[in-house]
């Protein structure tokens, strides 16, 4: 962000761009669209990240997800908190062991060493700002048996096949 | 927050809402409705404040604040940074020495020690999401020869005279 004003302007999309391109995402002035993960371990679909606030005078950080339609995050969980504030669409978040729909302003929690996991609609995106703190650790998958244990539940294992 | 789930809906504003109490705002579920200040030497008008994350496991905070058509917060500085992205309606702020219109989506960077104040339009609330550090100093409020000093500027004159 060094080099730009005290204000960065949202950049309003096109009128039928997100039909023209599902992975068409709000965007910012000088705010970099970057790829959801540089792990490619890590499985996710159609998801894009832009941070928008990073210092290293704030401890906190703003990034800006969006999952587009049908797309889903990677399902994993850290010690670090996810404090989310649904910005854009609609769709499913997977918190522990419950599944709960979601829309615009719609505020989540993501408690530490929870597994979770956010599914955009089939025919709308998931765009959502997601606080976290600055120094932060690294997210875990879940191994085999853990996914095996998830899946008995029917909510989840429904969530989890989209 | 104790005691809610990881989901806290927004509630959204019935219809004529705002029309019939400009003071109307944005609510969410199992957020409390706070007066924006305790200090009343602090001259504001019309806004609001709610706490949409504060955990002692989270270094920053996300607020949410309201002005109401033709509020303002208060005129202050401070050391800790102030991130803002606008959620709701429209107004100006000022940054430095610099007025600035937003609206939806926008993004603001107060940084440390720099004079800002924000405004409603006269028609449209001015809703504004506000990441901070946990641990920050207090507002300081402009002294006599620093308010002089600031109208000096004509268009920060005349943001200020709203």
């Amino acid at each position: 962000m060094s080099g730009t004003g005290p204000v960065r302007r949202f950049v309003p999309p096109r009128a039928g761009a997100i039909a023209a391109d599902p992975r068409s995402a709000f965007r910012w002035e000088s705010v970099d669209l970057l790829a959801y993960k540089s792990d490619a371990a890590a499985p996710f679909r159609d998801v894009t990240r832009q941070t928008l606030f990073k210092r290293d005078d704030l401890a906190g950080e703003l990034r800006y997800f969006e999952v587009a339609p049908g797309g889903h995050s990677t399902l994993e969980r850290h010690a670090h908190v996810h404090a989310v504030l649904i910005l854009r669409g609609r769709g499913q978040c997977l918190v522990g062991d419950a599944v709960h729909a979601v829309g615009p302003n719609d505020l989540v929690t993501v408690p530490p060493r929870t597994w979770h996991q956010f599914r955009a609609a089939k025919d709308a995106p998931l765009g959502f700002l997601c606080m976290v703190d600055a120094a932060r650790d690294k997210g875990e998958l879940p191994d085999d048996a853990t996914l095996e244990t998830m899946r008995q539940n029917a909510f989840v294992r429904a969530f989890l096949d989209g």
